[in-house]
């Protein structure tokens, strides 16, 4: 292990937090918090002191392996989590420091599952920061490094791969450190489109820089104890149509930016994904209004809903808590799914479902005509063995914390429902789940061993499980 | 595909189940239910003269590929069950015919679901029928027709290798047609010595019997109202170990039987399954004795209900469902793992299960030492490519599967939790569920559909999922 290169990259990881930290200062500035804005300037300036104290003894070989990766991207999240969590503890809005780590970790991770009973009672610089922090981990804090830094070739590639979502790495343009500058440009540039409109429907300029930023991640952060269900219809429309946009792979963006719209359009995740989205919402709004209600305003709520669970972002406009067991089922569904590969959502991801699918066709068809060979394709040219293999082992590591956290989380004594989408929701970084975390619910409740949890649960989730366990193994430890 | 072939083994099954629908008949002799002796009489004399008229037509050739197998395995399920379901409804006693197919799927299958609210209002030829449809459905009844009569090569082979459960074939000796008798010679032996232990507790013969093959062939139906609770701790204790002996893959006995007991306790599989029920009943049992009662009363009756869900046999003597949520969750957990492979259990099985485990830790591996070699072993043989391959499938397809029947269930709006333990019972073929399928409770309220969903699962758990879905695929029939 290359001990002193990931330091230095950690210490990196830590002066930038330090330097986003006085973003919430701006803001406590302009509402007239000042002891906020105190703490914030002073756990700013000691992040970037800490960083530098880490950067000082220069890395004298630049080794950087797979497992450096894992290590360097695990051990950022969770460095960064400790210290993110410290204003909210500081400040005294979240004053058990567990619940503050759980509070940051979920914005980190973009679930948006929440401790708090009362969001509204937060300084504005709390939920600036709370809020913002879906925003960093959406796209991934090493991949805003990596845009904006240069570092030797295996370090790029390695942390890019241990930090993107899918199977496979965003690799836009043959040099990485410019395909993570342009997803960050796409990024920035979706988020004020995004701010534009909702200001334009009426929003003060902080709810809609929160909301926007709360999107983009497709975290899930409300600033409003009713997350969006007070807002006006044009409003929840706007948001609803960014949080599918930003479920969607950002190769896709890139096409259209390139002008191969054509090409766009024939990516086969992007299409299944619409698929998805709109066959769940026709079958929910069915199921609604064969129950009651109007088809068209049911389809509007469902719409929000459903974009909201695939894309794993979680904020709310109906309790689906209380539809019908079908639509209640499907979104369970939907949570498992999540969004495309390469965008910023959670989940097992579209792509990766596709893979397991042409697996179960492949192996169908090979028992039928044994003779035949037949080989997985995904848009038009042949998966990797590797990949396949690494999406198989995903599964499975994936059933097995989800397992195992569920007994954890059961010694609570809650009920079974609530155990079990309580990880769903967790591990999917999506933010709800039903009954006692259900969308107007809240996951307060749980013990502290629970609590952590389900946070190792957001961390792997975010990060795709493998840098988790990788960081955990004994092996990666000895020399 | 070789209709004919197909067709005359499926005549050979007909037959063979008409002439087993003698033994029911002897049953009613004994309790003088003369109209019932006659319907069952009927229905053999039936099947037997419609089993020769699918046998009249004599294949012109051999060919008998994996497709072949795979087909004739499932169509004999299916016929076996609209055959099998007949005398429960034209007896009366489960007036509808549809309930009839439920309960005899849940029998063949050795699920032990049921739809009926009092059991002991059955005639005793049907509840010996009910039963005995678990003896011939633990090992199957294509294995029993392999090892009573030769078969050409390829169809013995494929045959095995669609009606057997687990990963790879159990293959003892060399031979197919022999393992298929050694395989049989010991399941029987091993009911006739529990029948004989249940004997001297004091059970009738009729009760022994029934309970016995029930039993052996992991299914669960019982002849009470309250399933094994009213028998004394002794009969429950031969209960409880004869589950567990019979969820042991029969390799093992084989080993024994042969004198090489080292061998026999070297089997990873075995090993893992003793130490999975000695982990699961320690870690119940300290849950509920830290709730009340007494350490060895609960480890007693913890021991029957945890051998009773390992092994997907379904027998109860306590609610489950009234246990701590922990406990619970861990039962629930177990219907998943279930028995060995090559044991009359359901389930995912063991060794599946420690497949999984072992590509996670092998791919682990492989980040960290990328340039080292790591090869899966099992009984320190290597794994085929083919079957790692398998069950990762296998896998895919219970997920698929478990996915879609979970949201057709739900279309009857029972509870989150009724809905998935209704799956998680039915396709390991367990019996029992939580809540409105609990141990106390039965299948009884589903809509037509949600039953013939159910039904689905038992067959497809049971048969382990490739043969249905390939018997469904529309390649399968093209020419």
């Amino acid at each position: 292990m290359n001990i002193l290169l990931v330091n230095s990259i950690l210490g990196l990881v830590v002066m930038l937090e330090g330097v986003f930290m006085l973003l919430p200062c701006l803001v406590g500035i302009c509402y007239g918090e000042w002891s906020d804005v105190l703490i914030y300037f002073i756990l700013s300036i000691f992040c970037i002191i800490f960083g530098t104290v880490l950067r000082i003894k220069k890395p004298s070989d630049n080794t950087f392996y797979a497992k450096e990766g894992f290590v360097t991207v695990s051990l950022s999240w969770i460095i960064m989590s400790i210290i993110g969590a410290l204003p909210f503890f500081i400040t005294g809005d979240i004053p058990c420091y567990v619940d503050s780590l759980f509070e940051i970790i979920s914005g980190f991770t973009t679930t948006g599952s929440s401790i708090l009973n009362d969001i509204e009672a937060l300084s504005h610089c709390n939920l600036f920061w709370r809020s913002f922090s879906h925003w960093l981990g959406g796209m991934g804090v090493l991949v805003f490094i990596l845009a904006v830094q240069p570092m030797s070739g295996g370090s790029t590639m390695n942390l890019m791969k241990a930090e993107s979502p899918g199977p496979t790495v965003g690799k836009l343009v043959p040099k990485m450190q410019q395909s993570a500058f342009i997803l960050y440009a796409i990024y920035f540039a979706m988020t004020i489109i995004e701010t534009i409109l909702l200001l334009l429907g009426g929003m003060s300029f902080f709810e809609a820089i929160c909301h926007a930023v709360g999107t983009a991640g497709t975290g899930g952060f409300g600033i409003k104890n009713d997350s969006i269900a007070g807002y006006s219809v044009y409003l929840q429309n706007v948001i609803t149509l960014f949080m599918f946009l930003f479920g969607v792979n950002f190769v896709f963006y890139y096409y259209i930016l390139i002008k191969n719209v054509k090409e766009a359009f024939k990516l086969e995740e992007v299409k299944w994904y619409f698929a998805l989205f709109i066959g769940a919402v026709l079958l929910i709004t069915a199921n609604l209004t064969f129950a009651g209600g109007n088809f068209f305003s049911n389809m509007q709520k469902v719409a929000f809903q459903v974009a909201s669970i695939m894309t794993t972002t979680g904020y709310a406009t109906a309790d689906f808590d209380l539809w019908p067991s079908f639509s209640k089922t499907l979104m369970v569904g939907l949570m498992f799914i999540g969004a495309c590969a390469g965008s910023t959502g959670g989940g097992i991801k579209v792509s990766r479902i596709m893979i397991y699918l042409k697996q179960v066709k492949k192996e169908l068809f090979q028992q039928i005509h044994p003779r035949q060979i037949n080989i997985i394709k995904m848009d038009k040219k042949s998966i990797e063995h590797s990949t396949v293999r690494s999406c198989n082992v995903f599964l499975m590591c994936y059933s097995f914390i989800f397992v195992i956290s569920i007994l954890l989380v059961s010694l609570d004594g809650f009920d079974f429902t609530t155990n079990f989408t309580s990880i769903v929701a967790t591990i999917n970084n999506i933010g709800p789940g039903l009954n006692m975390v259900g969308p107007t619910k809240n996951f307060a409740e749980f013990s502290h061993l629970s609590k952590f949890v389900l946070m190792f649960d957001m961390l792997a989730g975010r990060l795709e499980i493998l840098p988790m366990m990788i960081l955990l193994h004994p092996r990666t430890w000895r020399k």
